[in-house]
């Protein structure tokens, strides 16, 4: 039966330097066209951790090879320039692997900003440390001249600290639904999306934040009208007690037990506990959608309801 | 009387940094959005020479900072970064620009490959000198390490110079066609597409070259079977005898008109020369099609016949 599935990817998986990411996105694409063989319409968001990382750490460099002509590029301006950066790998090797299946599908990288709410608390308190280390004297000068939110990181050297909001809306939705209406394979949100604020106006302003690619997908998935999101991650199941000798791994959650582990702190933040609310969230959305946390490769296998951990109400 | 439009719009009309940048597409937005506006379909291609030349230069810099982890990002790769780069500037301006008159149609950046032929004369001969200026030892590990070709740059020292093939097939066009006939605005092709070639099987593999937006556009043009091919440069017509006594600008041409010109050594190659071809190959490859090449602000008056140089059978 053919399900609307939006997919989120973790940056982590695609890996931290382009040879890394080359051998990376094979292993993802075969797991994405298992889907689209099975028959499902698939659209897929990805985060951009160690790759807007290192374009962070590129066009700081060129910046302090020629301060004057090229002032610090702003986060949002990487975050745009990842979406290219991944989207040409992962699109141009998911195109081969379905071609080579004898599916004949186009597949298609749109850039996407993710509107943010100015109000969003997230904003008060950045703690998502980004891109390069620096000296205490670079970090000096930018939190005064640029208004960089900066923090020393074990000992390591300073580096600067944005706020990560929630998703308020996808800019660019009305075209990632047509393409996916058209039958077309869509990566969009890359790295959660280029976060935007709306001034009043029709003016969007690239914000200094980082929007979590789980929350996005969500957004999206919710703005697609999707049956299924599937977040993808290291494990196969998400557990309780985790890592201690009464470890239990969960199949099945309704939103409320989910909920319940989640306010007993049972998910690390940062890590689990995004996966499990973004997940939480869609399901308890409308009837009949679910999410399933699972592994890369047992994707679909967890989409038969073979494995994974599928909250639904 | 509605058109289907193709605009090809000059990496120099963007800006050589990001301040810069974002002056520059207020003005390309307002051009663009008058020719909504009058009611055409409009899809872009744009250059990308100093925004990928800037990128280059990050990127080395940070393969300078740490050679191990960061290995010399190839050319492609900086071209799908500087698709993210531009096309988030233009498509958030045009939006804002559309809105603001009152207009609610998508726009869309969507990362494109085109096909080159690796048999391309042009691999031969690579003469398109691109990317940071290196010191004579940097320059001689590439060549010998990377299979550069390098050239001593009048005296500024050395750069890498590629090849500059001609466009085959837009990878994408089937996904550009269906946002087209769905009434957004695509822009595509940026930085004249990431270079791509075929081994054969499905794979298609990055290509050490750049191709020209010009011709670029024109493929994208004939496949999406527009209307017209508007080439927007520095001047109002185009000239013959540029810059003597007894220059003349001229208004309408013939492709065979176009030819005698361009044979006669009329434009300068790798200025106006590849505009005039690109725009005698759309005008001769269909009846009823017309190119147009005139200034950015003038694109709209070059459509009602008012000014610009019309090549039509």
């Amino acid at each position: 039966m053919k399900k609307r599935i939006v997919v989120a990817l973790g940056g982590n998986a695609l890996g931290g330097n382009l040879p890394e990411q080359m051998e990376a996105v094979k292993t993802t694409a075969k797991a994405i066209a298992d889907l689209i063989e099975a028959g499902h319409e698939v659209t897929i968001a990805h985060g951009n951790g160690p790759q807007v990382g290192m374009i962070q750490n590129a066009m700081m460099e060129l910046t302090r090879s020629n301060p004057e002509k090229y002032p610090l590029a702003p986060l949002s301006v990487c975050t745009a320039m990842s979406q290219g950066y991944i989207g040409y790998d992962l699109q141009n090797r998911l195109r081969e692997e379905l071609l080579d299946r004898g599916i004949n599908k186009g597949v298609a990288m749109l850039l996407t900003q993710v509107e943010v709410d100015p109000k969003d608390p997230a904003f008060e308190n950045p703690t998502k440390p980004i891109g390069a280390f620096m000296s205490k004297e670079e970090a000096e000068h930018l939190a005064a001249t640029r208004n960089f939110t900066v923090m020393e990181d074990a000992g390591r050297g300073y580096r600067r600290c944005v706020a990560s909001p929630k998703p308020v809306s996808i800019v660019e939705i009305d075209t990632i639904r047509a393409l996916v209406d058209a039958d077309k394979v869509v990566i969009a949100c890359g790295g959660g999306g280029i976060p935007v604020t709306k001034d009043g106006g029709n003016h969007l302003k690239g914000a200094a934040a980082v929007i979590d690619k789980d929350f996005a997908a969500e957004c999206m998935a919710e703005a697609l009208d999707a049956d299924f999101l599937i977040i993808l991650t290291a494990v196969e199941k998400v557990a309780i007690n985790f890592g201690k000798e009464n470890e239990e791994w969960l199949s099945d959650l309704t939103p409320e037990e989910a909920k319940k582990y989640c306010d007993a702190g049972e998910f690390a933040p940062g890590s689990m506990l995004p996966k499990v609310e973004a997940a939480m969230k869609f399901a308890e959305s409308k009837e009949g959608r679910s999410s399933l946390i699972t592994l890369l490769e047992k994707a679909k296998e967890g989409i038969e309801g073979k494995t994974g951990t599928t909250i639904k109400k």
